[in-house]
């Protein structure tokens, strides 16, 4: 398991995350336990930000909440100076809770409902990212109703390919979201917005997927995006305000990924940016960014304990660990494919190769499909590594398991962000 | 759409479920919501018991509570004479808040965790399925520190390959359940059991998958199983109490799936257990079925209010509803298919196809691709069928979506048996 963040490897051969014990921690919050290195996801809040500011003149980088989120990711969030981008009114009344300031999130979805909208309008979201033409008539409705202006941004369909799972692939205009460029039905709800009281038009955004490696995606992505600010001003004379290139930065999951840094994420799209931008003689609107993945999946982890170890002679070995596909769902629904080691004994030899079984009554909960590792017995912990963007955030009570805690781990100090779940908890909406 | 269960259109148009309007349910239940026919789950009860009560002298069918848990489907399931599978401290907890009688409750699970097996001995479960060599240890240990004796079965991996998708294929010797007949280790697991003073052995289990429509598998299966039973006797002069053949039985959900009836199923395995029991001369066992998916898959659905309509001209059209993967995670799992209607318009003719998109901000969030319905506006409900099984059981929070509603319906009358989630309940275990 390669060492992510500032994981490192006590002399007693123990892994430490944010300078804290993975034993103690274990100790402490019991098992399965998702970790999140608090200092490296500051770190990367400031890579973003100081990468910007030496780049381009006007920014916000705006976190993608989607992917983690809970009150103290919230506060984080907001103590770094960042933006969030939110897709529910659930996200909506979370960051709300927390104290977030609510001017700075965008709401995005392809199917805002209206409670919803209500929702952000009432907390004082301060942008609404349109999806699709009917949500111009909707939004204004609303908005009006309440005798308010929503800035407004309008997501397109750029039309990238960006190489990709299928599932998290967003660009094409073959997509539940946005609307597409290339066929004219961009310009059309851009004029539409134009011509609504409570709307004040902003910008335009678009997302081309996730997971992404290739940086001359998002090259093309800048070409594609500028080059219709100038067919629209050319057009309708509007300037854009705001340019939001979304996010998708890819991450290190296991061995082959190879993410390009923050840096030069930022400096290759700004570049492309203000090349275009000359190139069509337009002025720098603000950019911002929409990093999810990036920002907390490196610098989360899973810790385990290790239960049933099952050997089946000549055919394989499972490892049985305490969690599962309830907790990080993402294999089971993407093949995604995950590290893992011994937590207690990250010095010992890898001596054979097993594979990571969840507690599921499901063949399809394996955690990993064949990684080395020293021989695990009954009470080793095992973590996961890259875990921390998609897996908090997407866990179930299949099987009636509990959601694990959370902790938020820096300089050797550990602090609980979300307790874990209790029996009770699943049954608390039960009419007995 | 296929009408399932007790699904009827009334004379304006509109879907009933259990006598009941789908638009009266979205009224006073508001959407997304499940809707599970009371009446058909407790027929499907009576046809499993009836169809062995004229085939076999002596049996117990067991609910598999993974597929849908509630206190009030424990009620159910205990009113109609059943026992029930657990997989869970969490399940165990349910049944036993609910008031289930947890002698007739079984615990599987490829990696039960001590403090589980602790909870499962102070509930009073019945029986424990041993699904591998160390939990026999385990098990004894535990169950001698509270001075009581565990009645046990063990899980077997008969080899028997059941065409189904390979996520829910169980049966085969390569998987994380059982011990497998083959190559020895199941009688070299029994010989353990039988020598461990706080176990008493009862007998053996399998299941050889899930959504299984080739009867003739079970045939297989039965022919292993009592084989081995009387390889079994032969060595250890132990008889086998009780044979449990697990579940695995076939639904409808969709064009081409062609599920056989519970009575031909049970006739069918009874008669192949009966055969073999003959030729090789044993006596009766209890025999033991565990049917879940096919007790209240079909019995289910979930309704949908309609959102955004959006057309990509000579693309596609995509009708977003206000709930999606969170809700029914399976068509992102294993690509299920499901059939749809719009519920309030059940009369009208289809006219388009159109791909159902659910609200989460992802592309892999879509419900069902392709289908042919009536023009759909904002304000329709769409009900998708047979998501009685693994759809609340597997539903998440993702982009902090709440998790629907479950009501029960039957003869005309409705009741709320797991209330909607709130916002609150979302950042309850958050730490401000």
């Amino acid at each position: 398991m390669k060492l992510l963040a500032s994981m490192k490897v006590n002399p007693e051969g123990v892994l430490e995350i944010g300078g804290c014990s993975a034993l103690d921690l274990v100790k402490q919050f019991g098992t399965p336990l998702y970790v999140m290195d608090e200092g490296q996801i500051r770190k990367n809040c400031q890579e973003y930000i100081s990468a910007f500011r030496v780049n381009y003149p006007d920014f916000t980088v705006l976190y993608a909440s989607k992917v983690f989120l809970a009150a103290a990711m919230c506060k984080l969030v907001a103590e770094e100076g960042l933006g969030i981008d939110v897709v529910s009114g659930g996200e909506i009344y979370t960051a709300k809770k927390a104290g977030f300031p609510m001017e700075r999130a965008y709401f995005h979805g392809n199917n805002k409902l209206p409670e919803e909208i209500n929702l952000a309008l009432d907390s004082g979201v301060g942008s609404f990212v349109i999806d699709n033409l009917p949500e111009i008539e909707l939004l204004n409705t609303l908005a009006k109703a309440k005798d308010v202006k929503a800035k407004v941004l309008l997501r397109v369909s750029p039309g990238i390919d960006a190489h990709t799972h299928s599932f998290i692939k967003t660009g094409l205009i073959d997509s539940k979201f946005g609307v597409a460029i290339s066929n004219g039905q961009a310009m059309e709800a851009i004029k539409a917005i134009l011509q609504k009281d409570s709307l004040e038009f902003r910008g335009i955004h678009c997302h081309i997927g996730s997971q992404i490696f290739d940086l001359d995606s998002y090259t093309e992505t800048a070409d594609v995006m500028v080059a219709f600010m100038a067919q629209l001003q050319a057009d309708t004379g509007v300037e854009i305000k705001e340019l939001n290139l979304g996010g998708g930065l890819g991450i290190y999951y296991s061995d082959g990924d190879e993410p390009k840094s923050f840096t030069s994420f930022v400096e290759n799209m700004t570049k492309a940016v203000k090349d275009n931008l000359a190139k069509h003689g337009l002025a720098f609107p603000r950019l911002l960014i929409e990093p999810g993945r990036s920002m907390v999946g490196e610098a989360g982890c899973t810790l385990y304990t290790v239960g049933t170890v099952k050997e089946i002679p000549d055919i394989k070995k499972y490892i049985s660990v305490d969690g599962g596909m309830t907790d990080n769902p993402r294999p089971a629904l993407y093949d995604a494919k995950y590290e893992a080691a011994l937590a207690n004994r990250m010095t010992d030899a890898p001596e054979e190769v097993v594979s990571i079984a969840g507690k599921c009554c499901e063949s399809g909960d394996m955690l990993i499909k064949d990684i080395k590792l020293p021989r695990a017995k009954a009470g080793d912990i095992l973590v996961v590594s890259a875990t921390g963007a998609y897996n908090y955030a997407m866990s179930s009570n299949y099987n009636r398991n509990i959601k694990p805690a959370v902790v938020f781990v820096d300089k050797g100090s550990s602090r609980l962000v979300v307790k874990r779940e209790t029996y009770d908890d699943l049954i608390r909406n039960d009419v007995i």
